[in-house]
């Protein structure tokens, strides 16, 4: 649909030839890297400022226009999709670093500097920025869903390293929450709920982070088991040992299968495995890994090995990365989705193994990786994208695990969010209180509806 | 003003002799342990469960009649002042603790149960809630008020150990919050929300904590300054070198006097002192004390000691939770109220020493403790209650530390929150939109206004 013509008007006044309405770009944003929907924006604006970023909400709010923030469209749910049209604010061209504070472990940077840019910057400081979901996604993007990944354990997630935003609103307001301050109680936590609000409360444009200074030793770690539930019940007796792991991965023996053919990983089998990392001095990293290897010891864990170099830490994480093109390796030109279940890591067993029930049942194959200090898991669900019947089966079992996910006292996204893929699955989730708490924060926030219409929240 | 009579006929058929409206009880909640203001509400309601206090938020919603949650009692900025008369909905009575899940490290618990009661319960388990904010404060007040303490530090604040909430909204509905799960990306963050509003938008019932196993191995330490730079430049290399400390406070030389007086503290001098505690393995913990040692020689720290045994351990931590009493000391009569500036490490020894100059510029005693890891520091300001002059400076000071906070690049409270005391503060805080958003918040989620009225947000 073209752009109304006197809001493209404005919006060229403002950007120049920084707004397009190509088709080619235009579609370029729509899909992510969920499921191959695509609903492409009438135009895309690639903003250089926040001032500018509010100018373009003006001119969309006065017109009605839908507005689709966009970080790097690494997100998995159809969050970028622009189902009612508008205008998608691509915000990578606002990639500065704007300040660095070593000694308070914190900076400020630009929502569309992404997680790798930043560590790149920081590395001759000392200091990196832990969070890693996988994709070199944008930070901007990354607070915008409340991303988190493999060190989580350790770090938190996006909602504990923002220390504040720069926020604008539908209407173009340019306002400020949180600070620099480690901790403040002053008032309502909008830093909070602008964290996971996927672009239906306004525009992320800046960042200020938690820093953390680069461990003075890290040690990589595997071990394997005999069966999922023994590897579970070494991770809950770890959590409860205080060995405080920095990453604690499980990949179930399809998984390790796919990373062995893809990898290479000399010396595992096929076994369900734990991933770890330990940070820290090297009396404590060691001590950690002695702990650890005992406790996996007593549930039957077998071939502990720590990667003893650099190369072979880093050989390590890269396999691990590289589980999703090594799972997608399991069956060429299939198409794949990601389920993205967390439950209380006392049920995470039992749910796995109801959720890869589900798959067999279904003739799906659907390797697992799971985060498993937090509890979260993901299968990767390969389908046939010209097989109508396998792309359904495939949704039914996303549509499975999220129910599992709910039976066995957790959530249905833990790092990936609701997008527009898990508004049904939203009303499993929440009461009717809660969502009508978040629909009158949202009509409070965005009276208008035009931030990422369709979102995060069902309608009611 | 004696309560209506229709709303004290409904609270009487829902509490019976739980409803008192005698003098003596609606004075007791008045105060809080900050100023001597006093407020007293209409009526205390005294609930036992979630069900009444719904039932007694649709009676004073229909009545319009303001409502006042109260835990124990121990927030410092008037947050349980009846400002507009109303009922006090006391908490105390619902004291359960619903679940404890081991394997989960994590508890539900109900609003009124206290932090060293949980802890009691939980001893024999292995587990422990790490947040200690000097009171024995509940766990639902502590959430409303967004607390920490001590080894916020390291364990984080009540935004980061709160999973998930009961919510009893102004209308009488029961919402759950979060979960179980230990993240989860579904949808607003209504408990961070929740966390820190001061009552101001619903009543937490319910809590679900985040637990830790106890450490298997636990050092404290002190080590003393020539000067109060010296001790924070020694804490910013520290949390630079990752040394992890789950306590590191610091009490000013004013402050030591007092605690050498108050409880002994033998072998250390009136100086600016770092008090430190360590968790973990044994060899984790003897690593980041000699670590810590060495940091703090570089700076001029002296007579580094361990608390070898449990006992001088706990006399250690007995000194640092009697600095109020200590300080109270100073000038036996007198009356005090405490700051709460946190800023970015970097500026704290430079804000410490203005907000200390200002101190003397009105002449006013008011020793120093801080939780220094996170750029925190308390002043205890005594004055005279029967010096209207000497009070009237001693807020002088409050405001000015509060400035100060803010020209230091930090917030007006760290972890006390805003209740009345702080309003004026927080349009200095907040820039328009911020506030803009706070209050569209509030008429959303309490649009008839009865909600701890004249707290938190100030008006427009």
């Amino acid at each position: 649909m073209p752009l109304e013509s006197s809001l493209h008007a404005r919006l060229t006044a403002t950007l120049g030839d920084r707004l397009s309405t190509t088709a080619a770009i235009c579609t370029a944003p729509g899909g992510g890297e969920g499921l191959r929907d695509s609903a492409p924006p009438d135009a895309v604006a690639f903003p250089r400022t926040t001032d500018e970023v509010a100018a373009i909400a003006v001119a969309c709010a006065a017109a009605r226009t839908p507005i689709i923030p966009f970080g790097t469209g690494t997100s998995l749910e159809g969050h970028v999709q622009a189902l009612h049209g508008g205008v998608c604010i691509d915000l990578s061209a606002m990639d500065r670093i704007i300040a660095v504070n070593a000694a308070d472990l914190d900076c400020r940077v630009e929502a569309g500097v992404t997680r790798e840019a930043l560590n790149l910057h920081l590395r001759d400081q000392g200091l990196f920025f832990p969070l890693d979901p996988g994709a070199n996604a944008s930070l901007g993007g990354m607070a915008a869903t409340r991303a988190s990944g493999t060190n989580a354990v350790r770090y938190g997630t996006m909602k504990d390293v923002v220390l504040g935003l720069t926020v604008v609103t539908p209407a173009g307001d340019v306002i400020r929450t949180g600070g620099r301050a480690r901790k403040s109680s002053a008032g309502y936590d909008l830093t909070r709920l602008y964290i996971g609000s996927e672009g239906t409360l306004g525009i992320i444009t800046e960042v200020q982070l938690r820093l953390f200074g680069i461990p003075e030793c890290v040690l990589a770690a595997t071990v394997q088991f005999p069966a999922l539930a023994a590897a579970v019940e070494t991770v809950i007796a770890v959590m409860q040992s205080g060995a405080g792991p920095a990453r604690i991965e499980l990949l179930d023996a399809l998984q390790m299968q796919a990373c062995i053919a893809w990898s290479g990983l000399s010396g595992l089998a096929a076994l369900p495995t734990l991933f770890l990392e330990f940070h820290g001095g090297p009396a404590a990293v060691a001590e950690q890994a002695a702990t650890v290897r005992a406790l996996a010891a007593e549930f039957g864990g077998t071939a502990f090995a720590e990667a003893a170099t650099t190369e072979a830490r880093t050989a390590l994480w890269k396999a691990r990365h590289s589980a999703y093109h090594a799972a997608r390796g399991l069956a060429p030109g299939k198409d794949s989705l990601t389920t993205d279940a967390c439950v209380p890591i006392s049920r995470l067993a039992d749910c796995i193994t109801a959720c890869a029930a589900a798959a067999t049942r279904l003739g799906l194959t659907a390797p697992i990786v799971g985060h498993v200090g937090d509890g979260n898991f993901h299968m990767l669900v390969l389908f046939d994208p010209a097989d109508a019947g396998e792309r359904a089966r495939a949704e039914a079992l996303a549509t499975e695990v999220a129910v599992q996910a709910l039976a066995h006292g957790g959530t249905i996204t833990g790092e990936h969010g609701i997008g527009m893929h898990k508004l049904d699955a939203m009303r499993d989730e929440h009461d009717a209180g809660a969502l009508g708490a978040m629909r009158a924060i949202k009509a409070a926030l965005d009276p208008l509806g035009i931030m990422n219409p369709g979102k995060t929240v069902p309608a009611a």
